[in-house]
């Protein structure tokens, strides 16, 4: 249900958070092993988003702007492939409007559940979990 | 991030239930507002699951083969565009296997939690909600 690109993103943010410098479209592409062409798509949707920013001359590159306490799971995934919740009755119905069926209620509430669970972790979460598996693991280290 | 095809096939087997009996194609496709080519194609993954069950000759048509009370939302999704688990590090990183890191584990558990939820929903639950916008409407009735 989650999209690569959402998986892309995910990589590259967790990757210029553990860097906190400005890193190239090349290192990012390495660290988080995603196509460059790819990475660049993915790249640009986080930067109209306003999560990452571009900066040129030397020393340049991309650098995360919000602080990792501030970026959740769910502003990522939404900057590159949004949430999709049911809204209105797909089918049109104007008996049901807003008001779902059980069963439409029903597959928007686990929607609702995932957009919760996004939005309650952040990035700086994730990079303190004491979980012995770190995201991106020695892939980080080596392209930094 | 639920698919096209998923919404269909939920429709046609809320569609089947309510109808208790044979119904063809087209009508199947009328009641859900769903393209009968497509309609088509996604009847086909639900019979390749034993879901519905297509009859030839006077008064054939597709039916639903488990009763209602023991066919789940997960088994019509599964059926079709099936939830993907994170079974491993995406990254393929050997030191990761398959202890998910912090990021992909928290991924994880929100596709788990949509898992769980729809194991947990029969389309009998369904059809009994007492939700009074009813799964269809009128659109179940008219194709009657």
């Amino acid at each position: 249900m989650l999209s690569q690109s959402v998986e892309y993103a995910l990589r590259a943010v967790v990757f210029l958070a553990r860097a906190g410098e400005p890193r190239t479209t090349a290192q990012v592409a390495e660290a988080t092993q995603v196509p460059a062409p790819y990475l660049s798509k993915v790249l640009q949707g986080l930067a109209r988003a306003g999560i990452v920013r571009s900066q040129r001359g030397v020393g340049g590159g991309m650098t995360l702007v919000p602080k990792p306490d501030k970026l959740t799971i769910l502003d990522v995934v939404n900057a590159v492939d949004p949430l999709q919740r049911i809204e209105s009755c797909p089918l049109g119905l104007r008996e049901h409007g807003v008001k779902l069926c059980a069963l439409h209620r029903r597959l928007d509430n686990a929607m609702k559940s995932v957009e919760d669970a996004f939005r309650n972790s952040t990035l700086a979460d994730v990079l303190a979990d004491p979980n012995p598996s770190v995201p991106l693991g020695s892939l980080a280290d080596s392209a930094e």
